[in-house]
C-alpha cells in the first residue's frame, strides 16, 4: 500500500509512515488500555514498547488470550530474512519477543528465510545470504532467548520441513491475490510469487508436528503485515487456529523520519559498530530536532518527536523516567542538541558493548538454537 | 499450445496429437537416421521405440553426442508425478531409459514430483500423491533400473535438496514467461506457478553435488517440453550444460486416437490389472480399426493405424517382425479383429506377469532406490 508520502509493501519501506493510516488500510486494531491491561493481567508489568506504543496494533490478540485463559498456551513466530547486517531497529520486536517468552514461558520458532532477499533483490546471491545468516543469528541469540524454548527455521535449510507445508498454503492462494496485495507483475519472479507461502507456513508447524492445535503469536514490524493477510484465512481452511498478529512501528532513520534500512549504510547504527563509528554517525548522520543556534534553541526547545537520538532512546531504553527527562528538557531547550548526541553515543555504545560480548559468545551456541528436524 | 483438434500442456493433453505440428511449434528436431546411426555407434543395436519414431524427436542430443565423444559421460533425468496408478503407456519411456541406462551405464536420476499433481489438481490430496507416490515407484523398480546408478528424488522428502536450487531457477523466470508458456492466469494458484523451478533441478542437481558440469539427457513425454523450454537458457545462466531432450509420444487410449490417461479408468491399462480386467477392457473399450463385418474386413482389410490393439504392441512389443506381421496381416484383412484381441490379451497378461512379479518384488527394494541426502 502507498499513502501521500510514504509506500509500505514487506520488501519496501520508503518516506514518513502515517500509522493511523496503516491501521485503517490493513484492517488492524490499535493496542488500547483495556487490552494492555488484559496483557498485565498475566505479566504483571507491561513492556516499555507497549507503553509507548512502539507496538501499536495487533489482530485477534485478545481471541489469543481468550484461549489463553483456558488453559491453551501458545507459540511465538517471528523473523528475520538475512540481507545485510542486524541494525538497533531490528532488535527492538525481538527484545519485546524475548519478554514475551519470559513471561508467557513460551516457545519460540524464529524463521530465517534465508531465500527471500534474494528472490526479491536482483544483485543479492546465495552467498550473501548464507553470510548474513550466520552473522543475523548471532544478534538473535545475543537477546538471551531460552535455548530450549527457542528453534531457529531456516528455509534452505529446513526446507523438507517447510516445502510440503507451503504447498499446502500455495494451493489456495492465487496469483490475483498476491498481485493485489503485494503489486506483484508480469515481471515479478516465480520465486517471489511463490515466497508468501514460506514464510505462512511457522505460524502452523507445530499443530502439525505436534498432531494438536496450538494457538500462535505473531510479533512482527507491521510490513509484513500483508503476508499473513492473506495467510491466516489459508491457514484457518487449512484447519488450524488463526494466528495472531502484533504489530510494531519501525525505528525512524538517522536522517530522520522515515525506516532504519540495513541497505543504506549512513541510515543506522550496526549491533556491530564499533564506539567510534558509532560516535561518527551519531554526530555527523543524526537528524536533529534542534534550533540552528544555540540562543534559539535555549528560548524555542527541540522538537524531540522528530530528533533521531530522542528516537533512539525512546526506542531502546527502558527506563520511562530517563526517557521523559530527555524528552522534557530537549522540548524546554534546557538539553542542547550537542548533549542528547553525546547522551545518546554513551547509551548506545554501552548498549552494544554488552551485546557484542554476548554475540560472541552466541558463536558456540548456534547450534543449540537451530532446530533439529 | 493447441492446434485444431488438440491440446497440450504438461498437465492436459486432449485431442489428436498432430506431432509434425508440434516439432514446428515446439521449435525441436526430428529424430533422424543421421542421428540413428550416430547413437548406433555406441549402442550397437537401436532400441524398437526409437526405430519406431516412437521417440520421435529432441533437442541437443547431437551436441550431448559431442561431448559424450569427447569422453565426457552423461547422466539420465525423467521422472513421474504421483497423481494415480501407472499404465501400460507409462512404461514406454522408461523401458527406453532403462536401455539407456544399460547402454551407456549411466546414472539416472528419477524425481517424483510428489507436490505437482497435488497443484494441479483441485481435488487430489497429498495422502493421495503420497499414496501414489508409493505404488508408481514400484512400478519404476520392476523395470530393473540398476540400483546402484538410480536415484529417486522425491520433492517433498528431498526438498533440502531442491528448494535452493529451484529458487536459484525461479529467482531467473518471471510470471510473463510461465503465463505465456502454460497459459497460467490470476486465478492460477503461487505453488503451480513456482513448480516449474522444482522440475528444472535434477537436470543440474548432479553438477552441484560434485561440483564439476555433467551433462544430462531427459527422456519425456513430449508433454513436458515446455517446462525446459524455458528451464534450458536458465540452466546454462547459472553455469550448467543445457540438458538434451528426447521426446516420446503417448500410447494411444484404448478409446482410439489421444493420449492413454490415467484418470481415465477405461481409457488404459493399468499395471496392476489382472487378466480377467485385461481381457474386459480390450474386449469392451479397445477402439477397432476393424471393418463392420468379417466379410467387409477380409475384402477390405482393417487399418492398424487407429486400432488401439495394434498400437499397444507397437509400443510394447520389441520384436519388428510380429508386429510388421501383425500390421500386414490386419492391414490386407487376414487377421481379424477378435483374433487381434486375443493377441494382444494374451501379450498383455503375459507382459503383466512378469512385470507383477517384478513389482511385487520391488516392495523390498524401494529403500535402495531412494537418494540418501
Amino acid at each position: 500500500m502507498a499513502g501521500k508520502d510514504f509506500k509500505v509493501t514487506p520488501w519496501e519501506v520508503s518516506g514518513e509512515v502515517d500509522y493511523d493510516r496503516i491501521i485503517k488500510d490493513f484492517g488492524i486494531q490499535k493496542i488500547d488500555e483495556v487490552l494492555l491491561n488484559r496483557i498485565k493481567k498475566y505479566t504483571k508489568d507491561i513492556h516499555y514498547t507497549l507503553r509507548r506504543k512502539i507496538f501499536f496494533a495487533h489482530r485477534d490478540f485478545n481471541l489469543l488470550l481468550d484461549k489463553y485463559e483456558k488453559g491453551e498456551k501458545f507459540f511465538l513466530y517471528t523473523g528475520r530474512a538475512p540481507s545485510g547486517m542486524v541494525h538497533l531497529g531490528h532488535l527492538v520486536p525481538w527484545m519485546f519477543t524475548k519478554w514475551l517468552q519470559d513471561k508467557f514461558n513460551c516457545d519460540l520458532w524464529f524463521q530465517f528465510p534465508d531465500e527471500e532477499k534474494f528472490l526479491f533483490k536482483e544483485k543479492l546471491t546465495l552467498e550473501d545470504t548464507e553470510k548474513y545468516l550466520k552473522e543475523n543469528m548471532l544478534d538473535v541469540i545475543a537477546l538471551g532467548f531460552d535455548p530450549k524454548k527457542t528453534k531457529f527455521l531456516i528455509d534452505t535449510l529446513h526446507a523438507k520441513l517447510l516445502y510440503k507445508q507451503a504447498v499446502r498454503v500455495a494451493k489456495k492462494i492465487t496469483f490475483s491475490t498476491v498481485k493485489a496485495t503485494f503489486g506483484f507483475g508480469g515481471e515479478t519472479n516465480i520465486g517471489a510469487i511463490f515466497y508468501t507461502a514460506m514464510q505462512a507456513v511457522p505460524a502452523f508447524l507445530p499443530s502439525v508436528l505436534t498432531g494438536r492445535n496450538i494457538p500462535c503469536l505473531v510479533p512482527l514490524g507491521f510490513d509484513q503485515d500483508p503476508h499473513f493477510r492473506i495467510s491466516r484465512d489459508v491457514i484457518v481452511k487449512l484447519g488450524y487456529y488463526n494466528p495472531a498478529i502484533i504489530h510494531c512501528r519501525f525505528m525512524p532513520s538517522l536522517q530522520g523520519p522515515g525506516k532504519m534500512s540495513a541497505s543504506i549504510v549512513e541510515s543506522g547504527i550496526y549491533t556491530t559498530d564499533d564506539p567510534k563509528t558509532v560516535e561518527m554517525k551519531i554526530k555527523k548522520h543524526a537528524f536533529s530536532g534542534g534550533q540552528p543556534t544555540i540562543e534559539e534553541h535555549r528560548k524555542k526547545g527541540g522538537n524531540p518527536d522528530i530528533d533521531s537520538c530522542y528516537q533512539i532512546l525512546n526506542y531502546l531504553e527502558p527506563d520511562d523516567k530517563k526517557v521523559t527527562k530527555i524528552y522534557n528538557d530537549y522540548k524546554s531547550g534546557k538539553l542542547l542538541t550537542g548533549k542528547l548526541k553525546e547522551i545518546t553515543i554513551e547509551f548506545i555504545n554501552k548498549f552494544l558493548k554488552e551485546h557484542q560480548k554476548k554475540r560472541e559468545q552466541a558463536r558456540k551456541l548456534v547450534d543449540k538454537y537451530i532446530y533439529k528436524d
